[in-house]
């Protein structure tokens, strides 16, 4: 008899991990809370394009859905930044030209999953099936459909259902049992989405191979490109403060204050005081616990485990990496779940504290750091080393393009490299240090 | 009219609370879960005495209590220390004989301050009454009882319903609403207590003015005296080990460990095996959390803020200091609750921070350090200098002795003095060190 696998929640991680377990022959049946988004959508103003790379490719790969997946993306080749008073310009991603991320529809992708994962007999997704308790021991949930509260049991339950999951919730139940370590914190800022709509002539009105960022020192805003012309904007800001989001409550105070700090986007944007007033504001918090595994039966992943502020465009890739260090894991030890389960946390939670510390790291280095001569210094050398030396990366590099490494490998690395670069942007004699010199100190450097 | 304070938790904390607001002319009403302790006790095997040092007596002192609660006391003067294979030895908690810290029956203590809030007719305390909800922009409470299930509002509520606080659930409750962050911490080691009974001739049959210790590297017991002659010890002690309390699970591995380990122990404990299979293994955690307060109408202190492990014997004293912090605060602002709550957890979270991260320094730095040589010479310069310098003060007698300095304070300059000693201890030239050498360069450091 083939094992049975339970996942609850049918977002990208649960559903790639579906795909995954199907071809490997199990039984798959997947719970998820919302209806099939297929026939229509909710969500609206919640974050609708995020940005895909290395690392959730390469485990789009191990699932063979990669190169489809790929045609419905924008390639994003650096950033471009709109400082306030003073020409927009270009930042690369990489010194490399295949080095770039890609934005891509949170529900567009989602979709691709769930079409592909009809394709196997052998899952079931059940839609509109809300899980409210999970027996972590035997490995079965208790969910309520139209039909009423139901059971189901299998070889064991994997929770895939994002930052407030219920099997999370279900561990922390048992806190004492588990000895369960557990942290939520929150950003004091705060986001909302707004948008540029699609041109008539030219569908994009601003470069559209770029991830735009209006960094405005406390605060700013983004844009990724969407496939039919439109761009998502995201407004970072601060809940408390003279111009923050509570303060920012009636439509005077929002003219104001965005005629003021966005004067160049809003030529852009003549609806965002509608926006502004019918989208809700969302948080940014950062969560860590552990374990993430009960008795050998029950496990989480994705942001059920580890959700994390979007500052390194590492959320959804993290989470997709999971699924694939899962798989390899089982590749390594078979399917004896305590042993998988065990050597997957024990693997896997230093790289989700490093990226989700990276993502507060860089939080910080955008707000405060951005203008700094001795960062823009050594951006540019980077570019330079990355353009020169093919086996160079720098710490944005290593952690979005070179999956290969693990995020702390990567981030260990890269903070070593950060700390060597800056050193010598900061010295008098700078600007007579050969580049070949900046190399030959960071081939010094190892993982 | 006078306004209404609700409390959640007539424990120590709580307690001390209801009588200072008493005093303060408001109406007090506290909601306990429990039964009234003085008609008979639960609680068999939880942790029954505890160490109330400087900071506790502080409080009680404030409320006018200090002198009726030390006649309940055991003075402990310093550590009897019981290392396998050699002799005990006894090391002074201060160099100055009248700083010591003292045994108190927690439930002693609690009765004691039942009966004190009994004389103030503005104090009602309703046993028995289970709060399972709270509105916290109303200072309401929907509580349980016999009669079934009844509300209650306030002008505020206050918890101090311990770790497992149900208002700090409320507020976790409205996690983004509040930017709750939160956090649980639990170390690998549990607790079992286990008891040294009152001798027939002699009631205590160690040393009576003193905390025992006996250390085994990554364990220990601990032993507290009380009134009646008997010890309560506490065998702090991993889970999961060849040894750990996960894997003494039959009478012979039992005894095969305590004869190992503790052969000295066993002669003053006959009745341990039955005592280890009946009383529970307790979890050590730390909890942390922000805010404390929301709307102005509802705040958290004590342990239901911030519950730290046991290692530096704090846990009851911070709290009872939050009381006497909490009432400066009043002192200082009036009842403006809203300035008052914000006021008292943005000059109280610091102290909370800083005195759960000495407790779990201490753990370490009692399981790894304790036969240190550099360690070992540093606690008798310490000795030395607290015994000629009445002004000198040593990191311990910092947090413990000297309530004037905040736990902040006590830490950070506890951590320079350490740091400035361990580097002397080292030297090779340490045996030619003048002791006012010491002395000076500690000087020179400050708050």
């Amino acid at each position: 008899m083939k094992e049975k696998i339970i996942i609850v929640g049918a977002g990208l991680c649960g559903t790639l991990l579906a795909i995954r377990m199907a071809q490997r022959g199990f039984d798959v049946k997947v719970y998820e809370r919302r209806s099939d988004m297929r026939k229509g959508m909710e969500d609206a103003g919640r974050s609708i394009n995020l940005a895909l790379s290395s690392r959730g490719l390469k485990a789009l790969d191990m699932a063979g859905i990669k190169e489809a997946i790929l045609e419905e993306c924008i390639p994003m080749r650096g950033r471009m930044i709109h400082p306030l008073g003073v020409d927009s310009f270009f930042s690369a991603y990489s010194g490399r030209k295949e080095d770039y991320i890609n934005s891509v529809s949170r529900p567009g992708l989602n979709i691709a999953l769930l079409d592909e994962a009809d394709r196997f007999e052998n899952i079931e997704v059940v839609f509109d099936a809300k899980v409210t308790a999970v027996d972590l021991k035997e490995a079965s949930i208790t969910y309520q459909t139209t039909n009423g509260t139901q059971q189901d049991q299998g070889s064991v339950v994997i929770g895939t259902d994002g930052a407030g999951s219920v099997v999370r919730r279900s561990m922390m139940a048992q806190t004492t049992r588990l000895l369960f370590n557990y942290s939520q914190d929150f950003l004091r800022h705060g986001y909302k989405e707004l948008s540029i709509l699609p041109g008539k002539d030219t569908p994009w009105k601003i470069e559209k191979e770029a991830l735009h960022i209006w960094p405005r020192g406390n605060f700013m805003i983004i844009a990724l490109p969407n496939l039919d012309g439109s761009f998502t904007l995201t407004m970072f800001h601060p809940f408390d403060s003279e111009i923050g989001f509570n303060a920012l409550d009636t439509k005077e105070k929002v003219k104001a204050f965005f005629e003021a700090y966005y004067p160049t986007l809003l030529p852009y944007i003549p609806h965002y005081q509608e926006e502004y007033f019918e989208n809700p504001v969302g948080t940014l918090g950062t969560i860590k616990c552990y374990p993430w595994q009960a008795y050998g039966k029950t496990l989480i992943m994705g942001d059920a485990s580890h959700a994390i502020v979007p500052f390194y465009g590492q959320g959804m890739n993290s989470s997709l990496e999971d699924v694939r260090i899962f798989d390899e894991t089982m590749e390594e030890l078979g399917y004896d779940w305590e042993k998988v389960f065990t050597a997957f946390q024990d693997k896997r939670r230093h790289n989700a504290n490093a990226i989700a510390d990276l993502a507060i790291d860089n939080f910080y280095e955008m707000r405060d750091h951005v203008d700094d001569l001795n960062f823009k210094r050594k951006r540019m050398i980077e570019m330079q080393l990355e353009q020169e030396y093919p086996d160079y990366y720098s710490k944005y590099s290593l952690v979005t393009f070179k999956p290969e490494l693990s995020y702390e490998e990567a981030m260990n690395l890269g903070r070593r490299q950060d700390k060597l670069l800056l050193e010598l942007c900061s010295r008098d004699d700078f600007d007579s240090i050969p580049l070949n010199e900046y190399k030959k100190r960071l081939s010094a450097l190892s993982v």
